[in-house]
């Protein structure tokens, strides 16, 4: 039992660094870049109260596990913003590889019970085919929206986004989990970019 | 459809300003306070990572759904740091009042059904009584001794705290929801404590 403890608690130290991991994206009262901790809490919310947009066979338990572990990669990896030059394309095989080393050390911090539970639970958010890793990646898409929607722009200034950039980087993906959700965000976007 | 999703945005963007609200524990590595928000995804991997650790008839799930709102009433009221003067008697009523209010505003942005699910969710945890408040209580309790404890003392040096202010205050909560967690964390505040 102390071993295992041992293990747990090496892993959530670990993890406490996804608090200093920043992201493109600011708060919705635009005072400072979020963080990838606070995202992780904020997905997960959003899972709790859009429940009701999720799609046939999406079990909202595993979707909100999915959230609360889907970026801890990015300690060692980082954040890549979706408009950046790097964010836009597929990850490459680079980024790719480096996930998958960074998820090998940070699960590898937990007893092997928990490490496989959530090494494949990751990877299922990545491989985005499942009902639930589909309903999870439609929410990690359209928080950002709403924080530049709120925040007056945001990264869509940053990056100097297109309507029609958006729809085709975001707006597909959060069609594909949650269409209700992206007709009524997307009638948003559209007063936003006029 | 509209409305209710107009409902349930305007609790998520307001729910976005725990991002904002202070505690006075640091991160892990000391750089920082730790914000409500981060700390409310913390403890949601607590109750991941520690769910073996809960009594019988837990529900993890409810747990870390409990987890992702237990603090919300901060954005109207702060946080109260467990060993400040406030903190260590029983929350008064000015302060347990001041909190409903901040319950009746902030979950009354939602649409009905959801305010009352999370308003009686947060009062479950609030009450502790049930097994999984009581394991809840005990997560949010041992997460700021473990922060403390890698930052070389944080809020115990802050408000000047002894081993055995620490075992009433704090190990007794964590020992009634999850008394083999307090066994293993307690040899190493004593530890600490020397």
């Amino acid at each position: 039992m102390s071993h295992r403890l041992e293990a747990q608690f090496a892993f959530l130290n670990e993890a406490d660094r996804l608090k200093s991991v920043l992201r493109a994206t600011t708060l919705v009262d635009g005072s400072r870049p979020e963080n990838s901790g606070e995202h992780s809490w904020h997905l997960a919310l959003y899972a709790l109260i859009l429940a009701d947009h999720a799609g046939a066979g999406v079990d909202i338990n595993r979707v909100i596990r999915m959230l609360l572990i889907h970026d801890l990669v990015e300690i060692d990896v980082g954040d890549v913003p979706i408009h950046s030059a790097n964010g836009t394309a597929h990850a490459s095989a680079e980024t790719q590889a480096a996930e998958a080393r960074a998820a090998d050390r940070i699960f590898g911090l937990l007893p092997n019970d928990l490490r496989d539970d959530l090494r494949n639970l990751w990877e299922e958010f990545e491989a985005a085919q499942t009902p639930d890793a589909r309903f999870a990646k439609s929410l990690d898409r359209v928080q950002p929206v709403m924080a530049n929607l709120m925040s007056g722009g945001g990264t869509w200034t940053t990056y100097a986004v297109t309507s029609d950039q958006l729809d085709a980087r975001v707006g597909t993906k959060i069609a594909r989990g949650a269409p209700a959700l992206w007709d009524w965000v997307r009638h948003k976007t559209r007063a936003y970019f006029g």
